[in-house]
């Protein structure tokens, strides 16, 4: 399928004009073919208004019928294989068996959402019966479920040209919840996008899928997206990348003459903490795992750990020295770290520069070579503090996009408290430890609780698990909303809101909320859990 | 008990100096003793920083516990009973009956969220199980709950003195989910905020919850409510009032350096659609009902309808003439409408002058003797206009709070649809109908769906009943966040976060968590939902 470089509007395309701009090969730094063309206001106009048009039927869509779309791309997104896989290699560089186990999480993530609303129960449905009896006033029926919210804005992540793109957990779970998406493309990964969207825009016509669920806009700046953002037409907006462009995201959709949620995800340094019993255990698996952990995808996740702390043990004091000499020799043996475009490589440059001369940094270890000069290649850098420098420098609590961490030895137990207390909210936070150490520990436990999305124990962040119960959010600034979750069927319920019907006639109300519970879905009546239908004859009613 | 002036900080007051005020008898015009002392930017500091520092212990106490300061509160409040209705009475002109049924509301709201912490299944407890066999990498344990966010400021509503106010909804939910609350009483009703601020003081006292999880602070303007917004203990934002008031509380929480998430509800004008099979078999009951709701409590509920239409029916057009001069009869009877306080009456009387002399205002109807002239008496009024010019009319579409409502009669279909699509999002919309007009009109309920949070067939909007399943919520102005409810036990989310724990040792997670699960709550296992525990043997691990 020869690339076109332009974008998808529904069922046809912008045209092939104005401004245009191509990927840079990240191992090479040569530019590839084809030109991609911005899209124009009239084209991001059009996007919206088709997803608008398109929302009536696609939010009323049953269950099954929004499963066969999404199975369906799934199977498109397969489909493409190699030649998807080749194109994301050379946009970004990844190596090739994680670009294949990031497309298999794609369409896996597809189908677990098909799944999800093919059973239905992830509506939530409510049923409060009526009394007519009560008094002094009638009880009314009331059924509540959750229900899409409208056409939604996704913006593609740069490090995760599949899972968080274009047909990714946003992408997804919008969908699924029954709301059309515009999404914006990553500028740096243009051709994997158009694939991408090709692929959407197939399964949706043969599917039968309304025109305008899908669209997909190319641009290598801001522009587009920001129009998108304050389109009247748009209802909320999901985003993956820096915390500059998700904070002006959030700006522009909280200053719109109607404000619209953000779900951005930004930035996190995920906290690791190695206490005691687990140092004397396992010091040296645990300085393996963490640079593993660091290194992985080139330090480029949103899950690296941005900050290791190892606790004070008087009775073993060596044991600390032990694991950063380990750590510090893993960072100093370098490998081959290929960042993802000339943005992210220039900040991971100037922003290990300025660390390392910053006050306060007490050591820096990193290879005695320079990294080869084609590309975007980079080193690896390991800095050293104190709990205290770290706890009142906020400059030092900045996440480095790249493969770097700050190690920071010995810390008392009050130094410990004092440095998990200074923490911004981040996606993740990891003890390593004994449960004889958790006990001991309950306290820091307590404070990251409200610090962080998703804590792990004798693991590391890296690696985020797609099912029912993750969580992939945390506190401003790790993302805009702390509430919610990005991964994991709980990220339907960003793009869907609460209704409620009063009084209705069964026949009038979403088959969710009949009495016959014709889904045979999960429903709370009057307060308890059950798959029961309710008699017809308990609705008698206060009509 | 005699009133002090003074706000409440945590198990201390503020001192009684710097500006004060007095409520007003909005009966007589007169006003009230005694004074009451704005607080000062240290007030709120103090206040902000003690909620902060029980948040810790407050958001880790057990439903049990929640449960018993929550009952104390109701308790405490009804033994202020007679001196309480008093007190609001004069502050508020609100008829005693009237005052009392929202007391009764109040206690019965606090019981409930203390039922729902007490019986523990609102954290929506998940848990995915671990399977080390999963290749190509093990499966991790993930279990994840919703949990308190942190410090709440409420405000307190002018039309609800008790159910939306001190001791109100956001209240009851913020606490119940584990947040200390600072609340900012609401000028026109001080001498009530501080009576109910001591007895949740007192219930606070007697319960042994930490001091700090509540404060009340005293200002007539707006500095107070607006230093709280931005301070940076407080996590999250409840308010009922005005949309003036509700934006710019959004735009400050959206200003600070770490935006947080306010809960506003606003405007709404409710529309009521009176269908052709229900106005040829009721149409002088549903004039006759539609009067009281529009006029409930002076026409200050925000569920009050403020436009009503009704559809052509070219077999009886008749009857839509009878509707609309019953209406007209009834809104020029008059009767004695005392509105909450000068803002209020001076708006009332301003908007009501200015929509009668707007363009498109075909008809106005209000009583030929002017009210009594003592206190902030008012007469009702009714406008007639056409669906056109309502429209294409944003100003047509503004709530005038107060005895008033616009009147749109004989729509043709498409003017009813056309009609529909131009609301703004609203909290309720109500049909009036036989089941074979729902089915008729299944496209207009298809826009109301996506333009209010409760749909109400063959009643009114007025009167909310607290339940599980109730949505007390809709679309931008209606609230800031129209995914919620401010109503019902589903508020409860609005103060909470989403938090996981991956591959934790039963012994340190949270016992809603626990392999055994103590607390016997629902929780959804690996997808399915259940009251039973899980074995220790199936979260054989990945550790």
């Amino acid at each position: 399928m020869p690339l076109t470089g332009r974008s998808i509007l529904g069922y046809s395309s912008a045209e092939a004009r104005g401004a245009s701009f191509r990927a840079t090969n990240p191992a090479t730094g040569e530019s590839i073919q084809p030109p991609f063309y911005s899209a124009s206001v009239e084209d991001v106009n059009r996007a919206a208004l088709l997803a608008e048009r398109a929302f009536g039927d696609w939010s009323r869509a049953s269950g099954k019928t929004k499963g066969v779309l999404l199975r369906k791309i799934a199977e498109n997104i397969e489909a493409l294989k190699d030649e998807l896989v080749a194109r994301v290699s050379e946009e970004t560089a990844l190596p090739v068996p994680r670009i294949k186990s990031e497309l298999f999480r794609t369409s896996s993530q597809l189908r677990l959402f098909a799944q999800l609303v093919e059973e239905g129960s992830w509506v939530i449905a409510r049923i409060d019966r009526a009394d007519p009896n009560r008094a002094p006033i009638p009880k009314p029926d009331i059924r509540s479920l959750w229900h899409a919210i409208g056409p939604v804005a996704v913006f593609c992540a740069s490090n995760f040209p599949l899972a968080f793109s274009v047909a990714g957990g946003d992408t997804a779970s919008a969908l699924a919840a029954g709301n059309p998406v515009v999404v914006k493309a990553h500028g740096a990964h243009p051709g994997t996008a158009e694939m991408v969207g090709e692929a959407i825009r197939n399964a949706a016509r043969e599917s039968g899928a309304p025109e305008g669920i899908f669209s997909l806009l190319f641009d290598s700046g801001i522009e587009v997206g920001v129009s998108l953002v304050k389109h009247p037409s748009i209802k909320a907006v999901g985003f993956t990348g820096s915390r500059e462009g998700g904070r002006a995201l959030m700006d522009a959709a909280a200053s719109r003459p109607e404000p619209i949620p953000v779900f951005a995800e930004m930035s996190s340094i995920n906290p690791v903490f190695i206490l005691p019993g687990a140092m004397r255990q396992r010091s040296s698996e645990i300085a393996k795992g963490a640079h593993v952990s660091v290194t992985l995808g080139a330090g480029q996740f949103c899950t690296k750990p941005g900050v290791i702390v190892t606790a004070a043990d008087a009775a073993n004091a060596g044991k600390n020295e032990e694991f950063a000499a380990a750590l510090r020799e893993l960072m100093r043996a370098g490998g081959d770290f290929t960042l993802l475009n000339s943005r992210i490589h220039q900040s991971y440059i100037s922003n290990t520069k300025v660390r390392a001369n910053q006050h306060g940094i007490s050591k820096v270890s990193q290879p005695d070579a320079s990294p080869a000069s084609d590309g975007f290649r980079v080193a690896p850098v390991l800095f050293e503090t104190t709990a205290t420098a770290f706890t009142h420098d906020a400059k030092l609590h900045a996440e480095i996009f790249g493969p770097s961490t700050v190690l920071i030895s010995n810390s008392s137990r009050d130094e410990l408290l004092q440095l998990a207390r200074s923490l911004e909210g981040h996606l993740t936070a990891t003890l390593h430890g004994t449960e004889e150490d958790l006990r001991e520990y309950a306290d820091l436990i307590a404070i990251l609780e409200s610090k962080v999305g998703r804590l792990i124990f004798n693991g590391y962040p890296t690696g985020v698990e797609v099912c029912h119960a993750m969580v992939h959010g945390g506190p401003y600034p790790a993302t805009s909303d702390g509430r919610t979750t990005s991964v994991g069927t709980q990220a339907i319920y960003r793009f869907a809101r609460l209704v409620c019907f009063q009084n209705f006639p069964n026949a009038s109300l979403p088959d969710e909320l009949k009495d016959e519970n014709p889904l045979k879905i999960w429903r709370m009546i009057d307060g308890e859990q059950t798959r029961d239908p309710i008699s017809p004859r308990s609705r008698a009613t206060s009509q």
